[in-house]
């Protein structure tokens, strides 16, 4: 199998580095239903414990369906704002969120966390592997529509038993996450919280540790 | 910002198509520094709730440590190979589980699920994105690993608090993942877990669903 070409190597830094968490900007069109596909078949080709493969995708088009959604996000959102005071409450209130109504096309990820698919392999020390694996699907997904194009955000500001019931999810199925997705003009250089202040990024070193958790990176280092 | 090129696009799809979970075949050479803080970086680059970034990495070579992981892998697997039985368990005796010892690398994810570094921003109604936007770093480096012929194994057969404790990880931190890793002469065409019998792929249409989760794919489309 041949090594990567600089050009294919650089494609995928690239895709990881301007990835964005999307929520607005969206083109009303609709994803041509091959690329859509194309998109959902990187989510599936992603690693899951025991080739279990719980991730289940609801693609949601209908408006009638996103508004019961977006009134959901309206009532978790005015909670979490009351969370905030003064000047944190104010930047929360210009923060945008959410894309339901504004993006062509959303997508609902749950887990099936029953599925006998995999035997259980790994998931008796680690149960909560079946729900990482339908998130490893999620960033497949993620930066393949970068590559493409395509802006994802992820709206965690919901009740999501309340979306559960919208989207007649049994209740056995665990909620992974909920998306806005469509056709962007560009994505931002930054991500929106950094540019309005919101948070700012760490360095790797700070996140880095040498041999165990208490070794500071560069600790170890030649 | 220019769209990406074939071949940029291709890398990507590339990476997500041939990614593997790498368990044996290891090259017992250490990674360069430079290539190492490039994967690890990509990692970092992954989407945060809040922009938290709540991942934190813990590079691992020590032979000693690697050791007492080893041994907590040797507990755990065989208590769960005594839960399968006749074909399954014998099945389950030829799977290559873990290269803790054999890779030159060893990585430990684990999330600092109380850091204030985003103020709590959509953790309110979904506390767990914390720990799905670790996962989502691991999958960066998933990805950018197989473009550089590095490869890497999720080993979740471990009893995750014991791992902690020789680690020095603190109580309040969450264990996300597990990792071997080194560089590879070649990537498995499939699955191992699908090539020796373990479980078979899901058809992309298996895991899709048109607007609310009872309706399968299909029932909606032209």
């Amino acid at each position: 199998m041949a090594s990567y070409s600089s050009e294919e190597r650089a494609g995928v830094y690239r895709a990881i580095r301007e990835r964005r968490d999307v929520r607005s900007g969206f083109s009303p069109d609709a994803l041509p239903q091959e690329l859509l596909l194309r998109l959902l078949a990187s989510a599936h080709q992603a690693p899951s414990v025991g080739l279990m493969q719980p991730w289940r995708f609801v693609v949601i088009q209908s408006r009638a369906i996103r508004e019961k959604v977006f009134d959901i996000f309206q009532d978790a959102s005015s909670q979490e704002h009351k969370t905030y005071a003064g000047e944190r409450a104010e930047l929360y209130s210009r923060l945008t969120l959410q894309g339901i109504l504004t993006a062509p096309l959303n997508l609902c990820v749950v887990c099936d966390d029953e599925s006998s698919q995999g035997h259980s392999l790994g998931r008796h020390t680690m149960p909560e592997t079946a729900l990482y694996s339908a998130v490893c699907a999620i960033q497949n997904l993620w930066l393949a529509a970068r590559a493409e194009g395509v802006g994802l955000g992820w709206v965690s500001i919901l009740d999501t038993e309340r979306v559960k019931s919208v989207l007649n999810v049994p209740p056995a199925m665990k909620f992974v996450g909920y998306f806005c997705m469509g056709f962007v003009e560009s994505f931002a250089a930054e991500p929106e919280l950094e540019r309005v202040g919101w948070e700012r990024r760490l360095r790797l070193e700070d996140v880095l540790r040498s041999e165990t958790f208490d070794q500071p990176w560069g600790a170890l280092q030649p």
